[in-house]
């Protein structure tokens, strides 16, 4: 079931609350969208002209951002003048005279210290402002620099290869919006209780170490005094890797418990030879170590039932086992034919983006039951919603038609 | 300045909540530990002799998982027989009786009829119940095989290289656990309001398919019809890629604004060279598209100065520049030399492990300002607070001492 754009602010259970997101890129965005999807009024405040990632590929042919158009859906717009004291104060009275849910900030924006904590919470005293730097001290940082910082590029990548292998996935932006978002939340959270306000801040380079300590990397390096090797598409401490079918397709393919082990012997027919071995080898293989450690010798026996058999069989064959596997997609497969397997997620929805006409883009992930189609609300154009915020502010036709004129702030066409 | 652990819990915007989890591996684990380190109380329930990821490797020399521990830090540890009724009316209890604050629920369970949503609503209609599961049906699925349906494995890595390339952080599982503790807190918002519970899921198929659309890869597909190719370090639609300095080490470079590849050009002085280039093909390169289009040519003069250059040369000289840049370091380097730079960051802490013994992992990358030592409450070991968990439940020491006699509980020394 395709999913319907209503284009209804103010649903789900964050409906009600009111943040002021003065962002670019992907971390600051992605927070603000979490919140949004979640049903929070986040207003995205950018410059005359917008910030820096307004024209930041991949771009549809008519010029609009994809990637901009991706990380603001359902916010609303306000565009000003953001050097001009004018604007500034617009801005200020946003974030300060927003009623109890309100007076929550969230940027990344550096250098400008109207905009700072200190300054806004001399406004507002029960501000909730979290800032997204690259370093803790302030220091810009992107996600392909903290990734090189912070080891995961030399663990990646093809057995032998030399060189440090970037993810493609900015999984750090994304970390790093998330904790945002929840940061936010658990600010607010706190606030309704006593009343206090809560300045915050989240380095991109903090979350890349904080998860390379929590998944164990930092400490198998510290306790242990090694250096993760490199492993290709292995899977660590386990069995797991890609395997390639007779007519050319390619699986992952994971077996994490004893169970699921039993069953991809069974499925491939390797039992007596993984037998044998396991008498001549003195190894368990239902113990995940000793998968591990023969990870070379069991997946030449899995790879050769993969070699043997066309995707259709294997696909029929795998069906219902209680290991993991997937067959390697490329994005044009996921939307090939029509997005058919898209189109069936509750998750997408068709939205009529501006200048890039109608396509399927995601709702939250976080679904509540029973299912049913999540509401996805296209992304503003830079200052559709100057108007209506402006007389949300007490201003008259007047006064905001005077603002336009002198360049304070921007708007598309009539508000 | 190294943080100190305190083992106090209930510090923390969230103080008070009190999350129920059952849980293995990442995810929800994650999650979990995501709202213990802002402050909730996080009770992990474990089958006897722990879930399937209490011996995930790493491990340290005395066998305890470096992964389990990480992934656990601060909650509390109740053990209990799971395929009881004895075992299991004491979880419904501790999850249905918890005050006001409580009746919240992160699982990734699946088939335990007794553990739905549904049956644990049917005792405390408030509950907010969060599940996490491979795919939206309840299908299982991990992190890497939802990465292979997705498309990243085919855009990451060596340029011409024809393989997938598997990430090695598990950064599916990443944003799977933060929206889980997002999740939770925006029910948990609605339910302070209206009173009213909510059951939800977060599938990590979902999760991965609504960053390839929040990051525009899947509109790329669908609207301009176009496969993101394969493209090595280089950084997609601008400029930046790694570099090699003169004595062997590696850099990662990015100039995201024009403002950066200015600085980025003088920096190298490639200025002259650049300008000519500029003239002879018609190129503005302080526009990204025609850095990324020219992106080899570009890379092949920059490069240039690196490789005439020792990296503490390198170092001196780009210190203070706009554009961005690190070193490519493995997870040793960083711990290195008694961990100098993790010390000095606030975000770490020793803290004592059983089994593990004392070293420097990571509390919540989300800070309060002023910037002070966040507190790191180490992992418990299995079964560590049954006995203070069922005293809050009113059972009285006979009663708990007859319940680890017959096996139904589980604590690993006096209670």
């Amino acid at each position: 079931m395709v999913g319907v754009e209503t284009g209804e602010p103010g649903e789900g259970p964050l409906a009600g609350l009111r943040v002021v997101e003065v962002s670019t890129f992907v971390a600051a965005p992605l927070g603000g969208m979490t919140l949004a999807q979640l049903g929070a009024d986040v207003i995205r405040v950018d410059p005359i002209g917008g910030a820096p990632d307004h024209t930041r590929w991949p771009l549809a042919p008519s010029g609009v951002s994809l990637y901009w158009t991706g990380l603001n859906k359902g916010k609303r717009s306000l565009c000003a003048d953001l050097r001009s004291p004018e604007g500034r104060e617009l801005v200020t009275r946003l974030i300060t005279e927003s009623g109890p849910d309100g007076g929550i900030v969230l940027t990344n924006a550096t250098g400008r210290s109207w905009l700072s904590g200190e300054t806004l919470a001399e406004r507002r005293p029960d501000l909730i402002h979290l800032q997204i730097t690259g370093h803790r001290d302030g220091g810009a940082a992107v996600d392909y620099t903290v990734n090189a910082a912070v080891g995961f590029p030399l663990v990646t990548g093809p057995e032998g290869h030399a060189e440090p292998v970037n993810h493609v996935l900015p999984a750090w932006d994304i970390a790093c919006g998330l904790y945002a978002a929840l940061g936010i939340l658990a600010a607010e959270r706190r606030r309704r209780a006593t009343g206090e306000g809560r300045l915050m801040r989240v380095a991109l380079h903090d979350v890349a170490l904080a998860m390379a300590g929590n998944l164990g990397f930092l400490a198998e390096a510290q306790v242990n005094g090694v250096n993760r090797p490199r492993l290709g598409n292995h899977l660590y401490g386990g069995f797991g890797r890609d395997f390639v079918t007779r007519d050319g397709h390619r699986l992952m393919v994971v077996a994490l418990t004893a169970r699921h082990w039993r069953d991809l012997v069974e499925a491939t027919g390797i039992g007596e030879a993984v037998a044998a071995l396991e008498r001549a080898l003195n190894a368990d293989f239902s113990a995940e170590g000793d998968r591990y450690a023969y990870r070379e010798v069991l997946a030449g026996l899995v790879g050769r039932w993969f070699a043997e058999h066309d995707l259709a069989r294997i696909e029929e064959r795998l069906r219902g086992a209680s290991f993991l596997w997937s067959r390697y997609r490329t994005f044009t497969d996921l939307v090939g034919e029509g997005g058919g397997e898209l189109r069936a997620n509750p998750l997408m929805a068709v939205v009529d983006q501006p200048g890039v006409g109608p396509y399927l883009a995601p709702g939250s992930p976080i679904a509540a039951l029973p299912d049913a189609s999540r509401t996805v609300v296209r992304a503003p154009v830079l200052g559709e919603h100057t108007g209506e915020i402006l007389r949300g502010l007490g201003l008259n036709e007047d006064k905001i038609a005077d603002l336009r004129a002198r360049g304070v702030v921007f708007a598309p066409q009539e508000v």
